[in-house]
């Protein structure tokens, strides 16, 4: 793994993200998508990411090309029969957006919408699954980045589970640094993309699903370049990718899958992403600002802050003077209260948290707002807890 | 442009080709998707695209995550009315890749197949179009790879225009290449993809596509992630792709636009593949090979041939045999003969073509087949002529 200085800003945002310079050099090379040398890549992918998520015995991994909601909806559209209800548990955009996909594909919906960051609950989530035997599958975000806030998959796994649903879990954000564990955890369908967690450069996505379920799902797709059933046997039958795949992203994503690993794996990165994370709120918190949530809820991948309540706050002077200092930051995405988003995921170490406080501190004096922050005036309940 | 010698093969095939070295490294950088620097790249491909088609007064560009067949899929998805007919025009696999895109959209079609090679021509199309008003637009394939045929879209255009109807072309692996100039060449939608004749790498198409049409099919798209204008409305609004873009991807485009534009654009660029291909259908004769196609129907993008009939002929093995001397060929994909093909396209020159000659002969000799190769014994009528 490289951590060469660059002089490119570092990305502090969900992704795309700042990558590590071999994972981009594997890129300086073209792949023929029919050749076996390339198959053989696309195998060795599929095969880690199914070890990662202890899967092997039970599931199949199918990358897709696109962006991660290219995925999101290729396995929606494939799985969920037409006839059957969904819940989705919402509590911020992509929540929303996985609603949106169904509305699209006339898949009937229910939600329970949680607002801008609240979390969903198991015991919420067993009273709507007892309380109406039709719907058949629920769909879960891991980690919302619209907030920061990591879900608690595990108690909507277990209630699934205990009611007989399958689970659907948009890990986009999460899996990689996130513990996924299929023995334990249990889920019909995980997506997730190159470009997160595992710190490829963006280009395709992946899905791990129950092989039993995949093979129940033929002629079932809307889409054509989106049916996860026919890109999973074609490539069960040929070793390519359906239609022609990003060579040059899947190469840097084996690359970047053999730089996780020697990492320490998903234990490995979370502690990294955690010490990030710990780094940069306890920093913030000296210059006085809030973060959206409590501790309990805060992810290790994205973390929410509430703009200080100082009539000098402007978000695009305050993200162009620390762009200027070479840190790309994130604006927020809450309808309650004004935020920004500062992202702990990819080649980031101690030692751009500790520039990034450095830049934001300096951010706040250009822009005549005291340090300490103000507090804002009428935060939300930002202090839940657990 | 680069030019540097590599040890990886050469690819010679429709795409994804050779890159030169200064696309592959303008991928070693990461961008935000969300900031500035890189909606301005974006902008700009765009512009130059439909300056290349000389589109800008009446076609906007809207480029699409996946690959080419993303992007075909989201242009019918989106322009298509279901309650209107569409013409297939069908010469090869892209074209009844088409035909079935539309069957999965519920898209009432009609096609005209002229099976494995044979071109559609105008005076049949004005014939169909003549006698069924129901038609409202045509699909046809720019140059179908899977003969190798360009087909007559000038002739076909001009027929479309003259009955009123829509033009949809597939030029994904033409444009770039072969001319297109909006105002000669009337079409409401050509789609492309940035891995073929611009050079790029594989990760994104684009739709060059007329401003009225695209703006009257708002909530037609049957796909959230593939609707075109969604992504054209937020492009417009935002300046940011809707979903994340293949970043990097992206900038080895728009590296590789600006190349083309050094090499003399279209013009230039198509000068040097016909020479690719007059070079390498002349050393193939000599070697005994047959070409599927007359001259005039030789795209100068990719080139099919026809397999010697001799017992010792193995695909595998003549496959492998040129590949171990730095080239990768292509399959074929006739149904009607024994059949591989090589491509013009990319980072191909003189040496380069003499080269793959060179390998090829060695390839013959190693498969114990005297040269000049035996003709195939029940040739097609491959001296099909204009």
């Amino acid at each position: 793994m490289t951590d060469t200085p660059q002089r490119d800003p570092y990305l502090l945002t969900p992704g795309p993200l700042t990558t590590s310079l071999t994972v981009k050099q594997a890129m300086l090379r073209d792949w023929g998508s029919w050749d076996g040398d390339f198959n053989t890549m696309t195998a060795d992918i599929c095969d880690r990411l199914l070890a990662i998520a202890n899967a092997r015995d039970t599931h199949v991994c199918v990358p897709m090309q696109g962006s991660g909601t290219f995925s999101v909806e290729a396995t929606l559209g494939t799985l969920i029969d037409p006839a059957s209800r969904t819940l989705v548990l919402m509590n911020g955009a992509y929540g929303q957006r996985i609603a949106r996909i169904l509305d699209i594909l006339e898949r009937p919906v229910i939600t329970l919408d949680k607002g801008d960051y609240q979390p969903p609950r198991g015991d919420e989530v067993d009273r709507i699954l007892r309380d109406d035997p039709s719907i058949r599958q629920v769909v879960v975000v891991h980690c919302e980045t619209s907030s920061g806030i990591q879900n608690p998959v595990e108690e909507i796994a277990a209630v699934c589970k205990q009611r007989g649903r399958d689970l659907i879990i948009d890990s986009m954000s999460g899996f990689g640094a996130l513990p996924v564990d299929a023995a334990t955890l249990p889920f019909t369908a995980l997506v997730s993309s190159a470009n997160k967690c595992f710190e490829g450069v963006p280009g395709f996505g992946f899905v791990i699903v129950r092989e039993d379920r995949l093979a129940d799902s033929e002629g079932r797709s809307h889409s054509l370049s989106m049916d996860l059933y026919d890109q999973w046997r074609y490539m069960q039958r040929t070793g390519q990718w359906r239609y022609t795949p990003p060579t040059h992203v899947v190469a840097a994503f084996h690359q970047a899958l053999c730089e996780h690993q020697t990492e320490g794996g998903v234990a490995g990165r979370l502690t990294r992403y955690r010490r990030n994370r710990d780094r940069l709120v306890a920093g913030m918190r000296e210059l006085g600002f809030q973060t959206l949530l409590a501790d309990a809820w805060l992810s290790p991948i994205i973390v929410t802050f509430l703009s200080p309540d100082h009539a000098g706050f402007d978000f695009t002077r305050f993200y162009n003077t620390i762009k200027d200092q070479g840190f790309v930051i994130y604006p927020g995405k809450l309808t309650v209260a004004e935020s920004f988003r500062i992202g702990c995921i990819g080649q980031l170490h101690d030692a751009q948290i500790d520039a990034v406080l450095i830049a934001i501190a300096g951010a706040c004096r250009s822009l005549d707002i005291a340090l300490p922050v103000p507090a804002p005036a009428a935060a939300p309940d930002n202090l839940m807890t657990a």
